[in-house]
């Protein structure tokens, strides 16, 4: 039944079909559930009146899109979700016409919706934004330029009171608090009244009347959204169909822009999403009768998490500022131990770069730990104040390298290329947890300048007989032995060295020799042995986990050009920037940095 | 004299002392002479209450430092200003510890000056913003983290009601109109005596009683600030020297965070800045007795100013996008004209790119012209939302290379390794400006993903016989003869060639022998060039106004090692991400671009 026929009782059954979905394919596939079960009734009524995909709905990261996707033709393959060729994480106009942008990082969307709307004057455009994104600074600079100009856009503010982790920053609870509510626009009705009838004394109207605007104004002053520029209506229940439908009709109908307040409860209708709301913010598979994630091994994020609490206790200077993942970058325990030195900005990763530069300039030791592929929102701090400075920042790289099922706007692929292509910093990406656990500690030291520590989406992984990291230096996995040949170098940095290590039997079992360094320094790197050992081989190769343009290989590369070897290198890394949503595992397969794709890509270089 | 010994009558001739050497030096040297008549009274009670360096004051982007700089041991060489190794245009730890961290873009000082508070308890921090700076989205996510948390930090909003350009968005406005006025204040402060001496009628009363806050919250509204959890002192007169030392000893003494907000009138004491605030915010030097400023030849940016002016009067789909600099990127002519189709979103160039992006996705044809050292702001937009989705949009990426007296902040060094670092970028830097127009001209067709034109901050240059641009290829400016030796091969991208032309007669004086490829397109090369012509000379150079990491130069090299053709690539590019202020001229003749050391460097080459 189309949903456009359907009446109130109807939508509600839907509703109910749509959240058992729900919790049945994200507790099979992993996903972000409670978000989509707090706009359930939200995306219901919003297709009810709009018609996409001329009107474009267009919610802000996306990760709350799912009922979205339910709507538009995509129900057939939903349970497919955030799987290899399925239904993708966020946004994605590749998937559908009813997409009209990318979305997946927090704050693009409005800037968005705005090109969207001036471009295309004849459809509605309609933006749905949470309460913890639309404090993000590209959020505001939208908000900004939207306001008293743009007709045909409509934002609904989606507040729920829970961003990610917890409300974070004043700004958030400035909207939640200061958005008119329904009492309050009655009273300021009430008190118009009330002044025209003349019933207020002359002595206050005459106070009020010397005020610089008008009355009305003067007592209309609780919303910010109607002095940047905006209709308001609100707040309105996120849960109540009908009055949902109502609002946007009228929404529809006004000269915008149009600002709609809404209330969700994130988790709706799932109880232990309503209690839990940040466990499920997000979540892997998990058993949806008890609400159980299924555990598993050790990683990075939680080794960082680890040894950073115990620098913390060790070292007043030590400080961490987290952009909205304590959890997801494992700094929960320090969180809750060192409340005075440890920094949730929200989702303001250019905020929180600057900050921390200004606390090494104080002579503090900070740690930002942020995902790769929010760390290229900070890229123009990131010179600014800290390259030009030389400021001994410790950036915690997380989810450095394919990350899997977030899919193409999260891969982690350019942070060696950003932090290689600006002076200064020291990169280092280390090949076992072991050497993550040094590098830290030897972090928490008076370093010179700022240093970058990039870990992978990974469980742990050690090497038996790991030798100690010195700054600079790569590791000889290999035997040097008296008149034996030099034919294949593998220089692999990061998590590549598990990977080469795992296919190192069935390459030597084709006949192809492997002398394995182990470099965790991709900046600066180990010149002493690029000019002397490696210079020997008749065939290197440098493996990473990362975008091949201004990568490891070509400082590498470059290396040679500068000292003038002449000599082919192969790089082994990410040919593509798009790079799909599946586990972390296949990609890695099918882009050609694990086992029999790895291997047959070796193979190739060498046939050439 | 000592400041601090100074009376107010003292500190008014010693405003009067400064704006006569701020007028004198800019005058000679340019630099920003509006701004800085502007907080003369400012400066000078912040010196008198606050005890630099022990206290931090920090001025966003910097360019409204003049005034610090005189009252801080400077005044001796401020006549050096903004000249090669003089006094600086912005706020620089190197250059005295008065400046307590580097300025420059716009609204990276809050978040800087967060730090530092939180990074040093026992000093009080002051950080100025003007109100063009404080819409931007880093100075709002700074605002957002400060609130109610750091208790010696001073924000001082100088609202000059005038930005770079006009003023753009409406949170300005909403700042500016939202501050409490002392009227207002005043107004306030009545209405609560009235409702405590139960003047107002009860029915009034018992309206006010039924909202959600307490009636001073409810009558107090307008104070975002307050909201945002800082104390709010304003609106003060910011030339009354008496009111600003009597504010900043009050705000001294708060528990903060304090948010004084002052008035200022831009250009203040000299009428010609006072009437044309925007010519004289920054400025070349001029003659101070008219005002006129002396006038130059017509530059890239006029070029492409005039041109656009003409696609746009053509096609109704093109359109311009500026983030406050409309004038800065001659586009004033295009924004008078099409005023629905040309748009200046302010200092905000996250929001600007994907805008630009929701309008490419629609069907338009935006051009976003941005300085360099801004476009790498927007970095993570460019790959999430442009990048990702192969957008058509149009960059304009002004003042590419070296910049001249504005330094090291703003010297635009990037561009070329971040657009060359992430794919689908089509990257061009015209060598004339006759390229300029062609280029221009061949991007507003229906082009399939996003193109970035370079240019840089200089004089036209026209080449006698200029072939006409075919996309991808190079020109060969040689003349091919059979027989003829291949020794030298000098491949030069943008400015270079206008660079590498005026010293070929010495070269060649030398025995140098030197082909030259003039190569407009840096991405997609011109690799049957490469592979064919290129690959039989003996010396092949690539130069080009940009840093040495992931330049062109690393882009030819890589694909000769790709193509397995070992051979050696001489770099001609910047080796240092730290040029200071100078002349482009010096400059590009100190880091080895021009004249005598461009051709000592490629003789090095040579030689080595």
């Amino acid at each position: 039944m189309n949903l456009k026929e359907m009446d109130v009782e109807q939508l509600k059954a839907e509703a109910e079909t749509i959240r058992k979905t729900l919790i049945d394919v994200v507790s099979t596939n992993g996903g972000h559930l409670a978000p989509n079960l707090g706009v359930v009734e939200l995306t219901l009524a919003l297709h009810k009146v709009f018609d996409s995909p001329k009107d474009k709905i267009l919610f802000d990261v996306g990760h709350q899109s799912y009922v979205h996707k339910l709507l538009t033709g995509r129900e057939g393959r939903f349970h497919t979700l955030r799987k290899l060729g399925g239904i993708g994480p966020f946004m994605d106009p590749g998937e559908s016409d009813h997409d009209p942008f990318i979305t997946g990082h927090a704050g693009s969307a409005l800037s968005a919706a705005c090109g969207l709307a001036v471009g295309d004057e004849k459809s509605k455009v309609i933006s749905i934004v949470g309460d913890a994104s639309i404090s993000n600074g590209h959020s505001l600079e939208a908000l900004n330029n939207i306001g008293g100009k743009v007709k045909n856009l409509i934002v609904v503010l989606n507040d729920n009171e829970m961003s990610i982790g917890e409300n974070v920053g004043s700004l958030s609870k400035f909207f939640g608090k200061l958005m008119v509510t329904k009492t309050y626009m009655n009273i300021k009705d009430e008190v118009t009244q009330l002044i025209n009838r003349g019933k207020i004394g002359s002595k206050l109207t005459g106070v009020l009347k010397r005020a610089e605007h008008s009355v009305k104004h003067f007592l209309a002053p609780l919303s910010i959204s109607e002095d940047l520029g905006f209709k308001y209506i609100g707040v309105i229940d996120g849960h109540n169909l009908e009055e949902l439908i109502e609002t946007f009709e009228r929404a529809k109908e006004i000269e915008g822009p149009v600002f709609v307040h809404i209330k969700t409860n994130k988790g709706k209708g799932y109880a232990y999403a309503e209690e839990n709301q940040e466990k499920f913010h997000g979540i892997s598979p998990f058993d949806a009768d008890t609400g159980r994630a299924k555990s598993s091994g050790d990683s990075y994020s939680k080794i960082f998490g680890d040894t950073f609490y115990e620098m913390a206790r060790k070292d007043e200077r030590v400080m961490a500022i987290s952009a909205g993942m304590v959890k997801g970058t494992g700094l929960s325990r320090a969180f809750e131990a060192f409340p005075e030195r440890t920094f949730d900005v929200g989702i303001t990763e250019g905020h929180a770069v600057t900050f921390a530069g200004g606390l090494a300039a104080s002579g503090k030791k900070p740690y930002v730990a942020i995902y790769s592929t929010f760390m290229q929102r900070a890229y123009g701090q990131l010179i600014h104040d800290i390259s030009l400075q030389n400021l001994p920042v410790r950036f915690i790289v997380d989810r450095a390298g394919i990350v899997g099922a977030d899919g193409k706007t999260h891969q982690g692929i350019y942070d060696i290329g950003f932090f290689t292509g600006i002076p200064n910093f020291t990169v280092v990406a280390p090949t076992t947890c072991r050497e993550l656990e040094e590098i830290l500690e030897f972090s928490t030291g008076d370093i010179s300048g700022p240093m970058v520590i990039r870990i992978p989406r990974a469980s742990c992984f050690y090497l038996e007989e790991d030798k100690s990291l010195t700054y600079g230096k790569w590791k000889k996995l290999y035997e040097e032995e008296p008149g034996k040949g030099r034919k294949n170098l593998f220089i692999a940095t990061g998590s590549m060295l598990q990977e080469l290590l795992a296919v190192k039997p069935q390459l030597e079992e084709r006949g192809i020799e492997v002398d394995i360094v182990s470099a965790a320094f991709i900046s600066p790197m180990d010149t002493e042995f690029l000019l002397g050992e490696a210079s020997k081989y008749n065939e290197i190769f440098v493996l990473e986990e990362g975008y091949s343009k201004s990568s490891f290989g070509t400082s590498v590369v470059e290396f040679f050009n500068e000292n003038g070897i002449l000599k082919k290198i192969h790089k082994i890394s990410l040919d593509t920037g798009r790079i799909p949503h599946g586990e972390r595992g296949e990609l890695m397969e099918i882009y050609g940095l694990r086992g029999e794709s790895l291997i047959k890509r070796i193979e190739g270089c060498l046939d050439a």
